[in-house]
């Protein structure tokens, strides 16, 4: 029996014990190993379904643990030592199927007490799950080709208030919405299916305020519905979507599951506009969790069409930088494409756009901005202006000054929103 | 339009802004509020849907902070203050739906930079929740019955190696382990599809197993098949064990979602085993995620028969104090019910059960031990008669020493495994 095909998982460790031991540990106990020898374990068991440890890599060791629970071996010299360990699992295990894939590179590792420290930094996966998971059926092009938006970001907003707005009361935000311009408009994460404004009566509504304003201009923004739900819930809410002429669905991907995610894109007619709250719960702890570098190949791998990824001096806690690894991870092909739009949302407004562009050095994404878009003192449509000029400038290379001089709407953005 | 009924959130934080400062931006970025204020959010919106501080307790302040990137105010003092927050939701904002409650009770709330930590630590959940949920079809009495244990613990082992069985091999295998007298048999986590030993094949061959030791004994072992896959997949793969006699389905929680659990017990004919690996990465960092007190209502509420929760001293991480409180907690009745059936694996064997059964003070549990069974001097049938006597000298109050002078599966097991 040939091992064929395998996973790769690279970790970041922190451990009381020797750092090979602790990698042998992690490498049995996800394949076929446990705490106790196992008189079953045999050689042609092991050769089968042993994981192996391709690199052990050491870091500067800690004296103190970053989690609590670590048991140090008896022989302890105190130290935390720290490395980056990377694991192959034999395909086989698991087969190409992304539930279990996380049971055998997540599963009970975070638990142990040889470690004080567990965090998964990658993934690497191999072809037989681009066989499996389609993934994004639009992606950047399908996107771009259904808003009609070429040549710069996709510049959008969120209903606001998140959540409290009768279909009556959301009518006119989106009337105002649409008439400022906007490329796309987006149901908050809270906002799904309230019981005073229900998803049907708000696809109704909102399609209808849409349809309008695109009869009237040939300018029809996307909306993204929160359909978040149950399962047996996820495809009514989608058809319900399609059936109005909606463009897009959103949902929670940790609400639904990434295995909900991949089950609504087994159908899906419209791209999934994929948001990543509660991932916070999974990530902020640098020695626990896992980092959005394997998370996103997860997501992108499952369907997602767009994916949030925080913004470029946001109002969140994560670091430019760390915004920048997730774009850039996003647009690395995966399997050759798998091209997912990355989401900039929070604290942005014509004044971002520059510093957005120079870091990432590309437009091809979708650019939300709320109150810099909503407060520009020229009302919504001069936001919505503003930020298309700044973007104008920005991937031309304009002199944004000179440039605001001849157009009133960025300036006053600049003025209103510069920090 | 009356607010009817809420959910209460409560967490653990801690910030370098004033508690109530802190408790306002929880409660306003989960309902009505965002970072700025919105010209939408009117009383009207506010009293329909915004979120109510219930209660604020402060805790003794942290000198530096648990969770990188919070931004303190400028006037700030160096204090990372703690406190207990509780929060009312309204329900109508989201419904009785566990996927936008999560959004709600957990959400953007780990990411934002207010914030150096951030747990939740319990929901109360409204009636209409168990209108939407039934919840456990079989707990403790329906597994009971199905095993055919009473008066004791459900006493049973995991499949070791946990992944590189031939079908033919583990027919070996759960032929030793049924003829053991095991009440209960399951697959490891890292074991549900594998593709040299298909599930389809590896049920046929577990269930002839055990209906022949059954024909024989009238005793049929109860075998939890880990069924989880994709969300397309879980009904088959539920069928096929149902097809075949089998009596138990086992999923990996975190690996198909609370909705993906919630979607298999809407058709499942048999009791679900809830595994809960990954879990660790969202609760082993005390400054982050979640409670067990929290989670486990909603692996109830989405129809977990059995959960896991460690063991009393276990090869895990976790202490002893918090496997208590879990298993207290799913104890506890959830809507007068939901019962299920606490799941005690690692490190087990007759020498631990006097000590649980003192710090639980139930039998109404499953006990999993592997080496305690399969290196019991004796030989895997006295380890599981070693089980029974330890938990009927516990049960019974009998002294231990004197009983098991009186049997000898008792004596060799305490010697061996007591540490």
């Amino acid at each position: 029996m040939t091992r064929g095909e395998a996973v790769k998982a690279t970790y970041w460790i922190e451990t009381p014990h020797e750092l090979r031991r602790a990698a042998e540990t992690m490498a049995g106990e996800q394949s076929t190993g446990t705490f106790v020898p196992v008189p079953g374990e045999t050689p042609e068991v092991k050769a089968r379904s042993g994981a192996d440890i391709v690199r052990i890599e050491e870091l500067e060791p800690a004296k103190t643990p970053s989690l609590p629970g670590a048991q140090p071996p008896k022989n302890a010299d105190g130290l935390y030592r720290r490395g980056i360990v990377e694991l192959e699992f034999p395909l086989h295990n698991f087969g190409p199927s992304i539930p279990n894939l996380m049971a055998t590179v997540a599963g009970n590792l975070y638990e142990l007490r040889e470690f004080s420290g567990l965090r998964l930094l990658d993934v690497e996966l191999p072809a037989s799950f681009a066989q499996r998971y389609p993934g994004p059926k639009f992606g950047v092009e399908g996107t771009r080709r259904l808003a009609g938006v070429y040549g710069r970001p996709i510049i959008g907003t969120i209903v606001k208030p998140s959540i409290g707005l009768t279909v009556e009361e959301l009518r006119l935000v989106v009337r105002e919405l649409v008439e400022a311009g906007l490329d796309f408009i987006k149901d908050d994460e809270l906002n799904a299916n309230p019981t005073f404004a229900p998803l049907e009566d708000k696809v109704r509504v909102v399609m209808e305020e849409i349809e309008r304003h695109a009869d009237r201009t040939g300018k029809k923004a996307m909306y993204a519905f929160n359909i978040t739900g149950d399962i047996d819930e996820l495809r009514r809410n989608h058809d319900t979507v399609v059936r109005h002429g909606g463009t897009c669905v959103m949902v929670s991907i940790q609400s639904v599951g990434l295995a909900g995610l991949a089950y609504l894109n087994s159908f899906s007619e419209v791209p999934i506009h994929g948001h990543r709250n509660q991932w916070g719960m999974m990530t902020r702890c640098p020695a626990l969790g896992m980092e959005f570098a394997a998370y996103q190949k997860l997501c992108r791998l499952a369907g997602a069409d767009h994916l949030h990824v925080n913004a470029l001096d946001s109002k969140f806690y994560e670091s430019n930088g760390s915004v920048v690894r997730s774009v850039e991870g996003i647009r690395a092909p995966l399997f050759g494409g798998y091209a997912c739009m990355p989401v900039l949302s929070s604290g942005q407004s014509a004044a971002t756009a520059e510093t957005t562009y120079r870091r990432l050095g590309t437009y091809d994404l979708m650019n939300i901005a709320g109150g810099g878009i909503m407060a520009h003192p020229g009302g919504p449509a001069s936001g919505v202006r503003s930020m298309q000029l700044a973007w104008e400038a920005a991937i031309g290379g304009l002199d944004r000054e000179a440039f605001a001089a001849e157009h009133a709407e960025l300036r006053q953005a600049l003025d209103a929103f510069s920090k």
